[in-house]
């Protein structure tokens, strides 16, 4: 019999999880340090929660749950496969944190004090192709406040941004944009109508040059005039607030664009107070998730390597509308801990000893010796260092290449001589030095 | 809109998820103690690792997952509904850690050193009825060793569920049999047909008494000779290791009774040599699991409350043969940590100050004095401290409040003498204590 999970699934060995537990735990720690706080909501929710909140396209993509006992009865199966779905599985599998979020705020909004910071880790499920570097399970790790429209909480999402990955100890560059400058450049060019247009092609420029930008404007039915009016927002230089300073004047008479700008400024105010190791930079090309952002946009990339953005975020003006609770705004983060993981793997950074299973081990003598053994263990146990007895009486070179190939620093040889001089002789793997020492000195050097 | 989750799923409040936080990160802490490794599997199996694992009843309980695109291609749905199912679902949600395991095992065993320790601490699902203390996602927490038949591995269980619950303050009773006493027993009396019947028969002693015992033997198709010959079973006395020695003579002839007894001896005896805090009784009574378990049996039950099991496990000695790698044995147990979480309910012992989320609150004074509450904000993070700005300039009242809300301990008021002296203000909010200290005084108090 072939042993398979499904595709764009995954399986994670101890070595891995190790690795995992790294990136989780720190972002955990941060998210703590802030005075979020833990939420969890189920992971099968109701279509009806789910349908419609991430277009046709996520529609698809969510994963449906077979209705129990006869999901037959009274469903015309001569119907498209579209009907029949929502027929025969009222549940599906979450397919973000943000939407979940939204129900659980509506739903428990009597037992919340506003303003409130939760974080929420926790496994989402696609119904993708999978590829490299895409799965069909993966944990989102999300911060997000509410209740509260203070640009001091987007601040604090950049000093968290910068708190992580300082621990990770991974350079990053935080990109911001915030929705109303885009909005009032495509006012200021009188294309209203073409904000999408306008932020698709120029979020380009990188990629494809300015000359190639004007042209997809040109394309997308943006006249000469407006396409040079965008001129000046090219030209723009300098530091963040030298180019806020820029639009602000190209934004006189613009209230959306100003409102923007103005936001910018406090921000990035904010930022130059706190002094972070981060490199935060405007980004005017930042465009990401335009449907739902209303005011900051971010972005986070690492330096130095070529994997996507690991964390973005902004805020939203409207999070629980869509279930009829108007007015709650919001802002938020979310990581993406397989695009860490491998930028941590491609950077080299995570920590050596990860995942070593155990700090001692004690061979095993057999039943003479096994009691002081199980005592001396049962020591190191209570003073929480990660203990093994080998279980089997089994060959000396058996039961050390097990401590090798488990990576135990230090081995113990408790025979009859230690029994009778209640000592221990240890040996340490990395160095092979070995000495005889007593229990309470075995407990000094491991808690070391 | 009505906002619901599906019946028998749940979301975790702060205040929950602090308590369940609590409970699992005791159980993973003793878990890292014995060199245990985390795994993780997928959510989602295939359908043919699950179906036919957990018994027809098992079966049914599975939640089946809709095969994406159109699932209603080349399918027959003039069939029954069982039929058609597994047509056009091939993926269901797991249902116990157990499967999964063996599955991974049996995939991963290139990569695996074997004698291997794994915990995995995941939720599963089962469509069972709804009802008090059963949920259709729940947690399970469990720890295996595979790889060895040496007893020191269930030594070391008992020891592990003994650490858990000393650190949870729960005092509890292990109750230990093993299943070749039970067939011991069953040929004894010449009714090794019957070890099931004996069973569960004999498992409602302590509710039904002998009398009514005895009927249901009968009834269950044993003579009067085969009930008489159990007398001696029930008349067991004293101590596990007297009423072992009982037993030996009991099974002087029975090589599976005799095998059962010395295995029981031998665990006994390093019982008694670690000296646990738990109660530890041997219970001929118990027999769950008989389907799969083939040595030791493990339950545990809290003192004082009418909880049932919160923890339970056994030995098997044949996990992943169904997967086609026979003569894998392993023991394991699985803690319960809904009913855990109910136990401390009910015994008041979940500690104070769980799921403060935050240990200090600096009052918003506005834009002035904000740049210095940021950076006292920004020392006592970089410290591990939790910590809060009130988003807003709001009225005082309104920021006390939420202080008190959230439990917050200490409130920092910082505005223009404090910036000029460069000190805080703080307020004791249990004691109503108010003073002036530098912010080294602060982290001082605060990470004490």
């Amino acid at each position: 019999m072939k042993c398979s999970i499904p595709k764009g699934t995954r399986d994670f060995l101890p070595a891995e999880m190790a690795r995992r537990n790294y990136i989780f735990d720190t972002i955990r720690e941060v998210f703590k340090t802030f005075a979020f706080e833990p939420i969890e909501t189920p992971s099968l929710e109701n279509l009806s929660t789910l349908m419609g909140k991430y277009g046709e396209e996520g529609d698809k993509l969510l994963f449906k749950v077979l209705n129990s006992g006869n999901f037959m009865e009274n469903v015309d199966f001569s119907q498209d496969y579209h009907k029949v779905a929502p027929k025969i599985c009222e549940r599906g599998l979450r397919y973000d944190l943000t939407v979940p979020f939204a129900r659980f705020v509506v739903q428990h909004r009597d037992q919340l004090t506003l303003p409130f910071r939760r974080y929420q880790l926790q496994p989402v499920w696609r119904a993708d192709r999978p590829q490299k570097g895409r799965y069909r399970e993966f944990y989102q790790c999300d911060a997000d406040m509410i209740g509260s429209t203070s640009l001091l909480n987007e601040l604090e999402l950049v000093q968290m941004i910068d708190a992580v990955f300082a621990k990770l100890d991974v350079a990053v560059t935080v990109k911001i944009n915030n929705r109303n400058v885009l909005a009032g450049l495509a006012d200021h060019i009188g294309a209203p109508d073409k904000l999408v247009d306008i932020t698709v092609a120029i979020d380009k420029l990188d990629k494809i040059g300015l000359d190639n930008v004007r042209a997809e404007l040109s394309e997308r039915g943006l006249t000469n005039e407006q396409i040079s009016a965008l001129d000046p927002v090219f030209a723009l230089s300098g530091s963040a607030n030298e180019k806020l300073e820029q639009l602000a004047a190209l934004f006189a008479n613009n209230e959306m664009g100003t409102k923007g700008v103005n936001e910018l400024k406090e921000l990035f105010g904010y930022i130059d107070l706190v002094k972070p190791k981060c490199q935060v930079e405007l980004d005017l090309t930042l465009a990401r998730g335009l449907n739902y952002y209303t005011g900051a946009i971010f972005e986070v990339k690492a330096q130095g390597v070529s994997i996507g953005s690991i964390c973005g975020g902004g805020r939203y003006d409207n999070l629980t509308g869509i279930f009829g609770m108007p007015d709650i705004s919001g802002v938020g983060i979310s990581f993406g801990a397989d695009r860490i993981y491998d930028v941590l793997t491609e950077l080299d950074k995570f920590p050596a000893n990860l995942g070593q299973p155990a700090r001692a081990l004690f061979i095993n003598f057999g039943s003479e010796s096994l009691p002081y053994a199980i005592s001396c263990a049962a020591k190191l146990r209570g003073e929480n260092i990660s203990t093994l007895i080998y279980p089997d009486n089994a060959k000396m070179k058996k039961q050390m290449d097990y401590a090798n190939k488990c990576h135990v620093p230090f081995v113990f040889f408790v025979g009859e001589n230690e029994i009778a001089a209640q000592t221990l002789t240890v040996k340490n793997m990395a160095t092979g030095e070995q000495c005889t020492v007593t229990i309470n000195e075995v407990v000094a050097l491991l808690k070391a």
